[in-house]
């Protein structure tokens, strides 16, 4: 994307993007742009829907109740959802935001709370997790927002798994080696990762989780991560070695 | 380290660390455990100093002004001090403190703040940032804190480059591939990471650093990254594929 759209506002919306529309924003996004950032007629916005890529709008109507948009062209393709699947125990409140941000950032298309024996939290506000990773993906810029699900149990999501998926497993007790020969070969693979809480998985669900055919034990290094550096870290070596990084 | 360790706190001193010694800490860390963390004769402390390995050790006395601890047995045998250089734009206080945390977490043995066009912030408190660095390191359970140096701009940076040492460029306009390759090449070398300003290198600075013979660009990937994400992530594929991950 030229380095001039940078700087503008980027926002999702639900309604189909084509050339010509013109689109009306709800309160609270036509809020954001007239009061808070200020935008009036003729100002540029860029819009996204996951679906059509990325348009290059302008300010028709800048009342705070009701900002309209012009779509003029479309500055981006949109790019696939990514298939990355991705899990984690949830913490509590901003560290929460914070890996959901992350998560974002690092190209996840599913994102997954996973409540484990040693997990912090068990209750999470959905909405408020769906926000915030709205909100991530317009400022990282990335064309559609991950799909955030329910929390769900440990032994749930293992019931459920599909067959065809590998689990990647960021296990702290896994000897540390590099996990690049483990990924490369699953190369071709649909995969998902997992990283356990802070206190790690409990002795019967590591020898659960390490029984199964499709779990992908892969060490994280030597040293203890905190677990929204254990996300970024996981994320990063899976899509530079298997992922988006090509 | 047995997991009975994993609980006790951590702290880093200067003094040696051998068996059958007593050693009397300062004002401050006597303070943080007696009065803070309440601990009491007979309670057990970590320590470790970044030569002798990590230490158990029980308190003797529980003054308030001066605890003095009981150095009982060695528990961990010293790691070498990390020879990976770590360079960064340096960000505004509590960004700036996060991203040296993640530095020490992820293992870097030098920490150098370096000022270019666009970074944000040309003044750092020398003393806090080092602080930073041992409180991230006895948290993580590091066996020595990284060096943390004086700011320095990129010009002099390169003006004083080792040329033995190659510098990985973690450049956004570098096109979207996987670094392994690059990195795989690197292996044996004495290596450095320089990650750019979230305004980016300026025109004039990425042409200078892509002209130097001992510069190896990589990206991070199709999308944008935060400062402190990019650290994580530089360094993870950087330390799985050629460092300590193995």
């Amino acid at each position: 994307m030229p380095r001039s759209h940078a700087a503008l506002p980027r926002l999702f919306v639900t309604p189909d993007l084509t050339a010509g529309a013109q689109l009306t924003l709800a309160k609270e996004q036509s809020l954001y742009l007239a009061a808070v950032l200020r935008k009036i007629v003729g100002d540029e916005v860029v819009l996204f829907n996951g679906r059509d890529g990325a348009w290059l709008t302008r300010l028709f109507s800048d009342s705070k109740k009701s900002v309209t948009l012009d779509l003029i062209e479309k500055i981006a393709t949109q790019t696939p959802v990514s298939d990355l699947w991705y899990g984690f125990a949830p913490l509590k409140t901003e560290r929460l935001d914070y890996v959901i941000q992350k998560a974002v950032e690092m190209g996840a298309g599913t994102i997954q709370p996973v409540i484990t024996r040693f997990t912090q939290v068990s209750r999470l506000k959905h909405e408020r997790l769906v926000a915030n990773a709205i909100e991530a993906a317009e400022q990282c810029e990335v064309l559609s927002v991950p799909t955030v699900e329910p929390e769900i149990t440990l032994e749930k999501l293992l019931d459920s798994w599909p067959a065809d998926r590998k689990l990647i497993l960021a296990d702290e007790s896994e000897a540390s080696s590099s996990p690049v020969e483990a990924l490369q070969g699953l190369k071709g693979h649909k995969v998902g990762v997992l990283i356990g809480p802070e206190g790690g998985f409990s002795d019967d669900e590591r020898a659960k989780l390490r029984a199964l055919p499709y779990v992908v034990p892969i060490s994280l290094g030597p040293r203890i991560l905190r677990a929204d550096t254990a996300a970024v870290a996981a994320l990063a070596v899976i899509q530079a070695i298997i992922g988006d990084w090509r």
